[in-house]
């Protein structure tokens, strides 16, 4: 399950020019670096000012002496940068009395006081996690100042600062350190930096090798287990960015010191191929929110400033310098200057985003994410199946769940996590509860809930033990399909989800068809949500709305959060509803099954703290079904003009959408109102090659492999 | 009560460089110019190719032939320019082609079938008022490309065109033609240039003199009545912007033909006057949305574009150009021209966005809109008072309201009208039912409201003989303060509304200080609404919440519409909200008056259609009370950065906040959490230079006139 290599690409274009825009260089440096070089002398004017502050360590994240340690690591950083790029003392003296504050601080710190539990306790913050973060951008501003230092004020730092540093995130928090997971990366690459600056074999070989130096631990393992062979991280884009800093950081460093390792060409270039698929994995800069995911989280972090810099550098690849282009930013460090350099010659060309399919897992066998894109990846269309395995702690129950994006916008969303990240008043900044009663839950994502349950009835180790199944992936331009099958989210009930990313003459936006196939060895209540973002424009079906007393849709698994608006009994072709956002029009459209609802309903229900943001779902329900299949499209239409008070095509341009179950196969048939007909046939039978063919009344459908975009002949057209 | 001449100026300037990089120069010609030019080729490409289509009138707004006849005027107007700049002689025989059909359409045509009533219908269009419209766009191309034509063309377009399109706008539509309102200036302008192009005295004598020639009606007495002297539209911005168009293109005409007559100098310049309010009432380029107004208006739209040429050409003010720039666009005239290439030579300057009262009413005795502004007119603040009178039909029951702008937000929301322009399901893009029932009501604003009755009762005759009094502006730098009476919204009932903008030692942003004092005969219910954007991060007080079931909070006048989340009882200094804004953190701080509530709200119930946007509100509530003073404040504090993961100040940096009445006067305190106090004496005396002094405690404050900014001596700090 490779990336396929012919696929057309859309490049991240809109934010072009904007370096050049933005500053006037200084100097012959290029611009991009220029401003980074000011834009650190400016925080260390400010740090400098303010002295060295290393306070007692107190607060969680958010708090005072939180911030001001990961400013003071900040300096460290930057200021050990300056002083390799200007040379002036001033910044190596700033530096080294920031670190002989904490070498006094250091060695007198135990538990912290606002640790969840002493497990995770780090020394200078409240997790190990950011103790590790600490150190990685501080043996890296160190290195750059210690060949400066007296021979006092150098041994003292590595001794009480240092050494007992990379002692306590290794061996100090063994368990951590040896675990397969972002938080021991952060932890063997601050310990095996810290080794090779302070000359200590034995730091290197725990980092890369494990405590035990067996390799079943340790940096090098990690590399081979957290990543697929896609380069996808089983945790999602948001960890995988986080997750990444440190990977390509410590490999910089091994390749600098230990080039011999080939540090980069490990498990097939596995490292860069992350940063890559890290890339890919956005839509106009912004990352999927699969999972605990911030949705403000872009390209424009530090982590990824890093990653554009040091791939550039191993690879000249000119896509990475439209990266950095768009990040606006680049990194201190020489790699940073020839991004900087190379971006200012002219050199950068669209990075190549493009439909995708990555496999999840070490082996690459625990399902995929697959990415349909059409157009750019910044206005254009992206299709994102989440077909991908739990992923652990901050994995969300959300099998065969998918996201939309047009315009510009995420239309069918994802809710990300519940939190409100360093915001002391919201639980000091950490997951809500609301992150486990609405965030994680099935009901909150776009995928098929049974009896109001989540998948594997909420049982995170239970869903870490089962994936999906890609069965079918196509990139074929206009006619892009992925299918997958979850077994086991349910006991008895497995369910198959085909979308596909359809071209229609006629119509100025693809179509999207969602077929949704339950099987089950009993009757079930099934409700398939939709999250959207977006005006109610018109709705097809008539509704007995709750006006006047908005009640509650359930008592339990993130139902509970939910308001009921109205409720309707869709018929024929009334099953729609139309939407506005900004510009554009987006008419959901399904076939309705026998007997089934539809619930129009808003989140924010059993909410007392005003936790969750106030976010609207279609829910089509349908009750007492044993197998069903849920035939559904997104059309997106029109334009509204505010500015020069002009609509036009306000109304969905589709006459029908109807399915048929024939001999075993899914045939969907949309008609628009000129009378353009085309079908999308589903075979499920995952041979490539096998053809098919079944007959429709008069008409015979022909096609080969698991699914297929048909053209039919034209219909009466309505105008 | 005119400008304050002196006031600090803050300029548009967030988009300034944007033509520059959208555009490269195709010609000799400035790139915005050239731009126009390549726009209009490529819509009179696409509208020959689709051939003449004038078809018989039938749709309402939004539907295919009113969609088709604005098109139609577009390209009669456009088609017209293009020959004058190029030429080509397609250009002229296309706009000639449309109206040899609408030559053949127009005498068959009676009142139009989608007409509201026969009063206001219009021949090509659903209403009147779009016939004017496209008179005034078609008359000046027809004006363009008249000398071209064959005498029998010519003839037959003066005759069965414009002279019946003259007369039907003028004698056939009297009544609209005799009003003093924007739809009479329209048909004004239209028919007074049809006069100039086929040399008609008679159109032009009643377009400027009225149907009698009197003067008593007519363009020229509507420039005299429909303007405030500070050139303040009593309809406000949105409805200004709209009204803009046909007076200065019409006064360009008049100049062109008739000099003499010095209609730019005419009542004190009042045309350009007019023209900078129009530009002064925006933030970020957004118009106030006052009234009847849909909130994405921007200084980006038609009428602007000719007003900000026209103006240009005659006062050759750069600021001027730098509006042009952030809009992007100019006209195909000359005056257009003269803008591109002022622009490409450099001649911009900022305009001088500033600290504003602005009279309403034709003898500027009706009230007034007060505009409080500090740093720019972008990201930084603008308190919007709204002090004016009613405004007419479109006018909203909104005495006193506020609004308030801030790091390129609308903080304190006006929700505007309740219409989705031009879409067809939105009961045909009309004004929807909720336009009364809510968008105009008292409590859909930010004002007070007594007994849950809207102002005046809702009764717009009533409204408009009665005005708020503007008692105080001053536009001092760091202590800005506007105060109004309004008397007669209710029956025995006033209140005066002072609402500040002051800057405190140690805090980033300024503070607004709201101090509403109501004096009643007998006691009442009081409501204070606060309509907000941003998520709530913390309430001070303790709560009764509706989590399981939403209850709606009244019965009419807007009340029905009101879901109530929860419902607490504020005391001491308990009395606050904190919400996030993109990057930013706010906290509304009230002091409890005795038994005061305070409910915490969204707008949605009773809204079966989805016609509403749901919007949040505070409101604090006194019942029985007699006279009461509600005094709160708005504080703009910290900065969440997601990107950075970095949080500061998202708590309030208030300590407290007090009230004292003393002596008939209104103290309001503030203290900081690092002991810094300010108070805002009111003594509610308009004489400017009597001195006032007030003891409170041990302390003496001094202060001359209606109300200042008083720095007291610090208290004890907390940290």
């Amino acid at each position: 399950m490779a990336s396929p290599s012919a696929a057309t690409e859309y490049g991240l274009s809109s934010q072009s020019g904007q370096v050049a825009a933005d500053s006037e260089p200084q100097s012959s440096d290029a611009p991009l670096f220029v401003n980074e070089v000011e834009r650190a002398k400016k925080f260390l004017a400010t740090m400098m000012d303010a002295g060295v502050v290393a306070p007692v360590p107190k607060d969680p994240g958010g708090g005072y002496t939180h911030e001001q340690h990961k400013l003071n690591y900040k300096a460290i950083y930057e200021g050990g940068q300056l002083y390799r790029i200007t040379g002036e003392q001033k910044y190596a003296d700033y530096v080294r009395d920031i670190l002989l504050a904490y070498a006094e601080l250091y060695p007198t710190l135990g538990e912290h006081p606002a640790r969840k539990n002493s497990q995770g306790s780090g020394r200078i913050f409240w997790q190990v996690l950011n103790d590790a973060m600490w150190l990685v951008d501080s043996i890296q501003g160190y290195e750059a100042i210690r060949g400066s230092l007296s021979v006092t004020d150098r041994t003292n730092i590595d001794d009480n600062v240092f050494r007992k540093a990379a002692a306590f995130l290794s061996t100090g928090s063994a368990e951590t350190f040896s675990k397969i997971h972002n938080h021991a990366t952060w932890a063997t690459a601050g310990v095996g930096m810290t080794g090779y600056v302070l000359d200590d074999k034995e730091l290197v070989d725990i980092a890369l090798l494990g405590l035990d130096k067996s390799g079943k631990t340790g940096f090098l393992r990690q590399s081979e287990l957290l990543f697929s062979p896609d380069g996808y991280y089983t945790e999602g884009p948001y960890y995988q960015r986080f997750a990444l800093k440190p990977f390509v950081v410590f490999a910089g460093a091994i390749e600098k010191n230990d080039p011999a390792r080939k540090i980069f060409e490990h498990r097939d270039g596995i490292l860069l191929k992350a940063l890559r698929t890290t890339i890919q994995l956005t839509y106009d800069g912004y990352f999927f929110p699969f999972n605990d995911a911030i949705k403000d989280k872009s390209l424009q972090t530090d982590e990824l400033y890093h990653g554009v810099a040091i791939a550039y550098s191993k690879t000249r690849d000119p896509g990475l310098l439209s990266i950095a282009q768009w990040q606006g930013r680049t990194v201190l460090t020489d790699d940073g200057k020839l991004v900087a350099d190379d971006l200012a010659a002219g050199k950068a060309r669209p990075f190549p985003f493009k439909s995708l399919l990555l496999s999840d897992g070490p082996e690459g066998d625990q399902g995929a994410v697959a990415i349909l894109r059409q157009v750019d990846s910044v206005s254009g269309q992206a299709l994102v199946a989440k077909n991908s395995s739990q992923g652990m702690g901050h994995g969300h129950f959300d099998k065969l769940s998918w996201q939309y994006y047009d315009n510009g916008n995420e239309i069918v969303t994802d809710y990300g996590a519940a939190r409100f990240l360093n915001i002391e008043a919201k639980e000091g900044g950490r997951y809500l509860p609301e992150n486990e009663s609405w965030a994680k839950q099935s009901i909150a994502h776009n995928t098929l809930v049974v009896d109001e349950k989540s998948h594997f009835d909420g049982d995170e180790k239970l869903a870490d033990t089962i994936a999906p199944k890609q069965l079918n992936f196509s990139d074929v331009e206009g006619a892009q399909i992925s299918s997958a099958v979850i077994e086991g989210a349910y006991p008895g009930t497995s369910f198959t989800r085909t979308l596909a990313l359809l071209d229609s003459d006629g119509l100025s936006e693809p179509l999207v068809i969602d077929v949704v196939r339950v099987r089950s060895t009993k009757p079930n209540q099934y409700d398939l949500p939709l999250h959207y973002q977006g005006h109610i424009m018109r709705v097809g079906f008539d509704t007995e709305s709750n006006i006047t007393a908005r009640p509650v849709l359930g008592a339990d698994n993130g139902y509970q959060h939910i308001w009921v608006d109205a409720v309707g009994k869709p018929l024929g072709q009334n099953g729609f509803v139309t939407t506005l956002l900004d510009d554009r029009f987006y008419t959901y459209r399904f076939v309705p099954q026998r007997g089934a609802e539809t619930i129009l309903a808003e989140i924010g229900a059993n909410d007392p703290k005003f936790n969750l943001r106030r976010e609207p779902i279609v829910i089509q329900r349908v009750k007492g079904a044993q197998n069903t299949t849920f035939v559904s499209m997104l059309e997106s239409h029109g334009r509204y003009d505010g500015a020069a008070e002009q609509t036009v095509g306000s109304d969905s341009q589709i006459k029908s959408l109807n399915h048929e179950s024939i001999d075993g196969a899914d045939v969907v048939f949309v008609e628009t109102l000129d009378g353009k007909k085309i079908a999308l046939a589903i075979s499920y039978d995952t041979d490539p090659g096998k053809k098919h063919s079944v007959k429709f009344g008069s008409q015979i459908l022909n096609w080969t492999g698991f699914a297929a975009r048909i053209d039919l002949p034209a219909g009466k057209a309505k105008r």
